[in-house]
């Protein structure tokens, strides 16, 4: 994708802090730190969200992911990080290139939970969501 | 892990409201929902974070969050989720068993992003926190 700014991180046309690399994907210092060490971590490749991820980079996925939380971990003395995805518009993407969010944690940094992001309390019990949930899978 | 409630859902001690399974995953709601169709992705094998998690489970774990996202996206008519990790108890962790939610977005659902789940601006500016993780990456 000609305009997206991770794309162009990606093939070094616009300059990052890298902080690990594999073949198909790259984890940068956040340029809006949340938190020292913000990182984020995406697959070199334009894919919008995880629902295009190809599955056969799952393995590659995690490793990277397993590296760059050790790699925070130990620069930042801490094994406490929110990790995330803003998945579309409503949940706060902005920039259309799959990224996953890697902050981390310390004792009062005043921060929440991802149970903080929103409370939106269903008005269906669980049983009846459950029903709702079968009846897609059934018609599938 | 004998006291742990996630793996008591995994073998089936603990009935659940399961909407996806395979071979090593098991997707199913959450009892206390922060939206409709709040759903929590776990190893049925005692990993306690991200970083225990084994390599090569990667494309079976990217498989299954993506039909879990599917599902969630037809039986609520959103594209939108906030997907995360609170790793480690200064994250919000309570049950030590790798848990990844999935919490479907609507409009006006009042909530945020994984942006405001913290806000603790570093002190260091970013090139001196990339020279931090430069130190660890090249004494490891």
């Amino acid at each position: 994708m000609s305009d997206c700014v991770f794309c162009k991180i990606a093939t070094r046309q616009i300059e990052s802090y890298i902080i690990e690399e594999s073949e198909n994907f790259l984890a940068f210092l956040d340029i809006h730190p949340h938190a020292p060490g913000h990182t984020l971590l995406i697959p070199k490749n334009h894919f919008k969200n995880l629902s295009e991820l190809p599955e056969n980079l799952g393995e590659e996925f995690v490793k990277i992911a397993k590296k760059t939380a050790f790699l925070l971990s130990k620069a930042f003395k801490t094994e406490h990080f929110t990790i995330g995805i803003n998945q579309g518009s409503l949940a706060g993407q902005t920039i259309d290139h799959l990224h996953i969010h890697f902050l981390p944690r310390f004792p009062n940094d005043k921060g929440g939970s991802i149970h903080s992001v929103v409370y939106n309390k269903p008005e269906e019990d669980l049983s009846a969501i459950y029903q709702k949930i079968l009846k897609v899978k059934n018609e599938s």
